[in-house]
């Protein structure tokens, strides 16, 4: 599979930090690839590379974009405003580009992808997506017939680590947090995992090559996994569900519906069964049906594998010395996608409360249900502890709309009756 | 995602059974392409497309493969002989040619490729594998910069529907069989699905994408799931696994070790929960770590998704106005892979015997046993009704070399002792 050719593609790399050692250390395995020229921002730092050159390292990220020898820029840096800028000369001078880049994709994805079919060269994001689990080339070629009805990632190693040593360990959000940043799962400041923009990058550009349409990350629900307490995975256990962090896209409607929220998932789903760090992306087409890929999220190794599959598909293309990569073919991404708002999304909701433990509550939230039109799927009140003059309540609804389950909710929250609505997850 | 062009581009299409139909069906939505001629082998037979244009129908499938106005064949007819002719005579008349045919890609995949080659067109097969489970290109490409260590896969949907239905629901391998023939997913005579040998093309496939080497199905130890009983699926529940057909390739070995055979899949691995239809592939790479790749592995849109994959990923190129097409890469398949012989693989077993319930029997099992090197991880015998005078004794081992398990298995048979030796079946 190896493309064997006398004079080796000459690669310019920004960035050797977790990612970029990882690929560097692919690339000293084929003869075909040579490494020219490395953008670091310290160049004292210790590599985890054992026959690192460190003659082709520098601090000049800009030279190494435009570096005249280099036919493949791979940029495993991270950053958006200045690392476009990098790629667009990049592109400019005529280099394919590879990038594992979530954020610039999902926010400047359109004009990059522009920019790079002006110039005729690749631009290719398979490791932005799910670390190591190809998921973007399937998505682009292999179900390109099909109409991509829904898609239900879990595409964030970190809180999926979370999650679930909280599940299996009861663990508390913070000692797992603590325990994912020692194994180099989450990073110095996680606010980006925990709080969900990560996945909300990826999924905007899942839901993007699904639909044609590029989708703002900023017109999506986001929330992420900080109100998880271990109270409510002990109770998502009772009911038979799993917590996780799910980025979902529902497509069949014109207006699409993609968001990012922790969700109940029920056991029988295969997204509970993905642990750990591990990612995974369940994909509803109407000819293929349900289809699921799963594999590392992160890691040196694994996103590295990704990183190397768009360069080595990028040289298959050279060596054929063909006009345009079929695969680096530059997204063509029409207008933004209006979205579904979350008040006209429909779920299924998990509901707990602490109401006074007295005559006449139930019938009460009943009302306040019934009113807004939400029925019950489920109910279930915990045998109360002497002489506490509160009890929990946990519900799940039926499927109902989202601004249904507000209405109901706000009725519930001005009963005398109630101390307070404690957590509301939706359920997958 | 559609590319748009002008002139349709023109398909041949080989066979309209049921996955032709689905092709047909799925051509219909794309402007861009345009059926000119179908091969069939009876006119008159009902098909379940609406507005099929009969006219393009003929019997002569030559005449459709050198066709002067098309540009893309699809050969979904199966047959291996005549069905490689066609295929031949299409490739030298310059035709892009698409195929869900495994047992024609296993037995002549080196012979096609090359011709392919010679006459610079593509030859597809994603459909030939997993149907609409993209694994194909993702092993071609996105994890090329791996080596990858292990491929174990569930590959035959009919196979998994049969031993799915044994498991859950109790039903005889008759009973199974006979449903899923009134489900269409087996056909009338199911011999090469049941037999292992369709499940066995497969892995050749994959096996020789992973490797650069053609592996030879004749060489391959194919077991098929026949002898599984009832009484077997219980035995196996009891010690926590489910039985599945699983298609094999350990390549970390110089001589890769390929076979197909039932095995007990313990239930914390993840290809025991891939039920019914659904095919699964589990892949270790040496970057990537393990992933997993999971859908519907036959039927009539899903393996059609498939084929029209591979149609626009061709139509991507020729829009693009290629030499040559990246992904169409003409596999360079190397001399055929010496395989490593079954006595020398290593596999933990499931065996289960009929003994005389008498004093002694333990020890002479054990010596047996302990003779030929093999130890044991768990035992249990069932407790004996009354007045019978045999007892039925499971064990597990340990992982052992195959040679010295049938050591062990041979001087087992030969004690006055043992009744029979009923069952043996590797875990995975």
């Amino acid at each position: 599979m190896n493309p064997s050719q006398k004079t080796p593609l000459k690669i310019g790399m920004i960035g050797l930090g977790t990612v970029g050692q990882g690929t560097y250390k692919l690339i000293q395995r084929l003869p075909q690839l040579e490494v020219v020229a490395v953008a670091v921002q310290n160049l004292e730092k210790e590599r985890g590379i054992d026959d690192l050159d460190t003659s082709l390292l520098t601090l000049d990220a800009h030279a190494v974009a435009v570096h005249p020898d280099i036919d493949i820029l791979i940029e495993v840096a991270g950053g958006v405003e200045g690392t476009k800028e990098l790629l667009e000369a990049a592109i400019q001078a005529g280099k394919h580009v590879v990038t594992a880049n979530k954020a610039l994709i999902a926010q400047h994805g359109t004009e990059l992808f522009a920019l790079a079919k002006k110039h005729d060269v690749s631009l290719l994001f398979e490791a932005a997506v799910a670390g190591g689990v190809p998921i973007v080339t399937p998505l682009k070629m292999g179900l390109a017939s099909n109409q991509i009805e829904e898609i239900a990632g879990i595409l964030n190693g970190t809180t999926n680590y979370i999650l679930t040593r909280m599940m299996q360990d009861g663990w508390t959000y913070e000692d797992a947090l603590d325990k994912a940043k020692a194994l180099g799962y989450a990073e110095a400041d996680p606010s980006s995992d925990v709080e969900g923009f990560d996945a909300a990058y990826k999924i905007a550009i899942l839901a993007g090559l699904a639909t044609g349409h590029w989708v703002n990350v900023k017109d999506m629900t986001v929330e992420g996994i900080t109100p998880i307490t271990p109270r409510e995975v002990d109770y998502a256990k009772q009911f038979g569900y799993t917590i996780r962090l799910v980025a979902l896209a529902r497509l069949k409607n014109e207006r699409p519906d993609v968001r990012v929220h922790p969700m109940l998932v029920p056991n029988e789903h295969p997204l509970s069964s993905v642990h750990n760090e591990y990612n995974a992306i369940w994909v509803r087409g109407d000819a293929v049906g349900d289809a699921m890929f799963s594999g590392k999220g992160a890691g040196e190794l694994p996103t590295a594998s990704s990183v190397m599959g768009d360069v080595l598909a990028i040289v298959a293309d050279l060596e054929a010395g063909n006009a345009k990569t079929a695969v680096g073919m530059v997204l063509d991404l029409k207008e933004p996608a209006v979205l579904q708002p979350i008040g006209e999304t429909t779920n299924r909701y998990y509901i707990r409360m602490t109401t006074a433990d007295e005559p006449g509550v139930l019938a009460a939230l009943g009302t306040a249900f019934g009113n807004a039109g939400v029925s019950l799927e489920s109910f279930l009140q915990l045998p109360n502890p002497q002489n506490n003059p509160h009890t929990s309540l946990m519900v799940v609804t039926h499927i109902a709309q989202e601004s249904s389950v507000q209405e109901a909710l706000s009725a519930i929250r001005s009963l005398a009756s109630t101390q307070a609505v404690d957590c509301v997850l939706r359920v997958l």
